[in-house]
């Protein structure tokens, strides 16, 4: 995890519940007996946690770095060590790649957002969206109960874009911000007037997109607050593009969906009396 | 999943507790209230199940796919839908990979079993073994309860290659499978000899693995039988001189780890009544 | 549940998990065997799920109306009967002082949100909120992780409001709105010049709350959007006091904390030839 | 809590599944991320819990008192908080009025026993329950595993009386008492003939109840032991005539159902130096 | 299960949950793959359910005996096949032993109550105890909560079997019954007469114990209504001279532990076109 | 547990899931309310457990024996006793039947492996198969996912012996031991041929199972490497009939089935200030 300031204590975030979620981890990996736990034992040994950079030829820099110790009983060492270091590996994967793709947009001057997705593993959410706050981007909605989105089949099933949002506001209330997935300017308006929190504009792009959200800004300019995010096979190949300022929010799967892990490694050290 | 001969039902394969898998995962995405689900509400819906092909330019396969389709209510179509394409998505680049790796490593003439790893996403293991067998390559050792490795550590806390068997065997009986890491020729002999019956040649590659592999084999020929398995940084890269077939089983985790996933959607059809 | 319009299918608003939860109430009431059951076998029956109203003297209306019928096997409906009452019983006292609460406020002009809190029954939270949202209310956050709030003791941790919301963001993102609350005009300002979504005016009541309300309304409009908030010690005594057009949102557990529940009976019919 | 006696230590009741019921309901608070966490961080904080009283005028007593003094991280201490008091306040509630009930019933000269029902609200009996010994009244049956009662319905299955009483022997055997419900002298003397140790008198008040508990206890005196229970209905408003010392049970929701909530609150101490 | 009436619908006493321990034992037997699944398909099968008995030579009785068809998909008999027998095999055990002690008592002219105890299996309780149910005898307390036995450690605890007795009902109430162990008559007065339910009359045997039994109830006959339980080493083999009618409860661990199972196999037929 | 050396540490195989198995057993004693547990406190204890050996009349040793001393809080005790010992009494009952099963066939001059069955108590097998360890013998195959074999229904399905361990392979892969059921020398000669590592010689005894074994195994010398397997109805009293020392492994369930359990009891110990 490269990117985080040593002032910011993410697993703060962390909720009671997460244990639970680590124990399921463990059981996964040892859903019977521990036959190497008992070849092993219980003496204290001492690990070094490794990670191992990959390095362009001509790098002077030392290619795998030790990163942390860990010390513990020979069995509980390796019975973690595995899910432990599968855990890290992406984590720090997903962590790199947002402050990577972030410090790109940055470098084209983009001012915005850059958030992930919902696109994540099955039942390690948790850990794909913490690898995107540590790596400095904006984690998005973390479920369909924490912000709500409306796409065309929504409208559809309301008869249109104002029914639909009259709809959700009824249940999600003040407390949950509510996002309208428009294809055209006229949507848009629709939504905005409507009381959207966020247009995502869908079917535009360039100098249209541009053109769009500036005279949607203009025409609602201090009537109505909301943001524009921009979606869609955004990657690093077109995110200077994509990149325009007058979008809020720049949302990808591509910082934690398919990304090249971090080769975490964990060496339990010999001690000198064995 | 593009690989799966017809005949081949890997459905089979899935234990009654899967259901409570997904069932965690549907929870993860919707932890309180379906917002959403009030606004579609429970019209009968059709849905398509797209994927859509990494095309390079020139080529005229069509690169949007229909491979399904789902019917349900609309608001469980959408309440499952991102968790759906989440785990197919991944499972689906694992067979991929599995597939291209494997037919690689035969265009190099190579006989022997492709494996992956333990190096799974914690949580996530039934669906990323899963991939693996439908792209046609073995998914090695399920977890540490199912097939026993002997490592380093393993090692020195018993004294001895000999004894470290010894022990594994007392607990894992006949029933399991071991194999033991060696980095001699001297450790490997000691370890068949002990019994193992798998043998992991770390540190030795190219000729040196190829003259260690024949000499052992010649030794022990008709009074042990073991199988030799390589692993350690094999990709696609470097398949070609991995791909030695004195080496029974090639293990590599670029089948699974780092996948680039395959982009599936689900397209719910607008009725015309609506 | 007296308020929901025939056309709002609050139901939807259920997930997946809801079941498991049901199962684990069941579980609470049934913990070994069903001694009762046994008595009963599984003949089918019908029941009448009955409500008896408090009726005041003089009433002419009909105290006990037969409101559904659930048919089932004779054990299955008693297994259910006292954990489906309980839950109903709640429910629609929490969705019927709400409905009162709120009709109360429109009778004082109150044009606002009325809105419940985080004090509900640990456990139960799902359908107390479910309450509040038939009876017509905000359901307020649903938890910890649904929005943010910020209290003194957030921004003595980290120096300042605009220090505290600024490591909020950090971590919130731009999809969780984030409430600050506040002990005067002064911190209000800070915390809407620092991007808070909604303002908690603290020991503010009466003419003071207005004027404060109004001087940061001018002072903002057209650079900033927020709410107000008030809460504390809301009842149906002071409501009209509290209910200021100023004031965006009232939130208070009166709607469902200590409230009155509904007398509902299931009444197994006795069949004919029995 | 007001009525525990110093020397009673009621927090022995709870079994070791208690831990995960709490875990339960913070997991239900925080599903995922805990924001407000990463905001205050984990510094050493001491916490008051306070109570207020529901005074009424002219009370010169004290309306907030400090009860505790809780220790530990700034973050432990708010993702605990909500969930610490919601639970406090409803078992205080049940407490404070069983003990009001229990003391009014007593001052009417009542000797018999007050009771609670199963009436509480799903997943939470454990702590209503305890409320109700706090508070120094009898909890009644636990659940449908802990006591046999057979009402109308389990007698109509079984053909008679008799029958469902000797059904429910038969399984329930000697270590579970049985409670049957009658509607008339006759049906009790059946019930009573039949070996039942609780007799619930239904339809029968004032004069009439008084008679024909006193008939049957002559009649079954030396022969038969058992108990009368009478319920339905009864609150403080009609305890004097309900509250008859021929009848050895009064049990009511009364004391657990739509129970006024002890206001607690926690009052986390700024540190001097902050 | 060799006893049971065909009246009788033991398998009414299951609650819910039932089915989530069911799906917790066929987890253990198949915690991830099933490997033999995808070997025999999903084709539609049938499986005839048989039991071996134990014959004696000379026996002319059928020593296996067709007693259930199950149909189902090949794979789910297969999956299903062996926890279904393990568990069959061990409540037909514990049934038949039941019946055979109850039988071999009924013999020696004894008229009172044979029952089991709490030394079960731990997590096979459920199963264990309808054993009992089913071969006719009584399952005894099901668990710590739902009757409260007060053995010498409490008594001690308390200073005195009275001060025990009376701190078990302020928190057991009126719905649990109670029993109190005692080493002597002395001890045995004490407790009927602070109101114990049962009597477990302990380091007494034969003419001693009758002796005792006796002087108790004469002495309080009419005044208080209490059973004698004998517990301790009960056999076959001294089950004569224990079964000493003046005892009410003969309570013994032989009959549901190192119990003899029932062979029971399930035997998949095979189609005439496979 | 009688037969474990001083040296090994079984204890050592316990995956981490193990503490929620023994928690759910708790669970399943103490459901709701430890009203014992209110009784006694939570005063300091000291507790002896006891083994009680069944002796032969005239021995001379010691009937009971102070094998551990346990200490806690006295409701603590109390709490997990019962579950201890239940769990104690049938997993050394396993040990104890397991070495002398092991040494009886030692006896007899047998050198194969004695091996358990899968035909474990639901919910329970994890504590058996320690038993089985403990007590010296092979634990044979943990679960339905950690060994495949094939019987007479998957031989069907698939066709043949051949294409069975064909499809097997595919989805086990190089890891999982693969055994067939084979019922006579020619189908033995199709399993070795096809691959499979053990061979379950079934429908055959004594001399014919000698002779069938010398010919596949000099037939197959030096080509493949695999072990005989005998099972079925497998005892003390015909073990010396079975233990042929051409078959590599008898595996049978009385080691673990119907077995003796061992008498333990805790005995806590009275202070001397009560």
């Amino acid at each position: 995890m490269t990117s985080a300031s040593t002032r910011d204590h993410f697993e703060h975030l962390l909720p009671p519940s997460w244990r639970t979620q680590v124990s399921a981890w463990l059981a996964e990996d040892t859903p019977s007996f521990d036959y190497g736990g008992f070849v092993v034992g219980e003496a204290p040994r001492e690990a070094f946690l490794l990670v191992e950079w990959h390095m362009e030829e001509g790098d002077t820099f030392e290619p795998v770095k030790h990163v942390a110790t860990v010390r513990g009983k020979a069995r509980h060492l390796l019975l973690g060590e595995r899910v432990a270091l599968n855990m890290l590996a992406r984590c720090s994967g997903v962590a790199t790649k947002s402050k990577q793709i972030k410090d790109q947009a940055r470098g084209y001057g983009y001012k915005g957002i850059i958030a992930g997705t919902r696109k994540t593993t099955p039942g390690f959410r948790l850990v794909e969206k913490y690898g995107m706050l540590v790596g400095g981007i904006d984690a998005h909605r973390h479920d369909l109960s924490s912000m709500i989105m409306l796409k065309d089949n929504h409208i559809w099933s309301s008869g249109s874009i104002t029914t639909a949002i009259k709809q959700a506001r009824k249940v999600g209330g003040f407390s949950l911000l509510l996002e309208v997935e428009v294809g055209s300017e006229q949507e848009a308006n629709e939504a905005i007037d409507a009381g959207a929190d966020i247009i995502m504009l869908d079917n535009m792009e360039g100098d249209q997109l541009v053109d769009v959200a500036h005279r949607l800004r203009d025409k609602w300019y201090g009537k109505r607050k909301f943001l524009f995010e921009s979606s869609g096979n955004i990657t690093e190949n077109n995110l200077q593009e994509r990149a325009i300022n007058e979008i809020d929010i720049l949302s990808t799967s591509v910082v934690h969906q398919s990304v090249q892990h971090i080769d975490f490694s964990l060496k339990i050290q010999k001690p000198k009396d064995v």
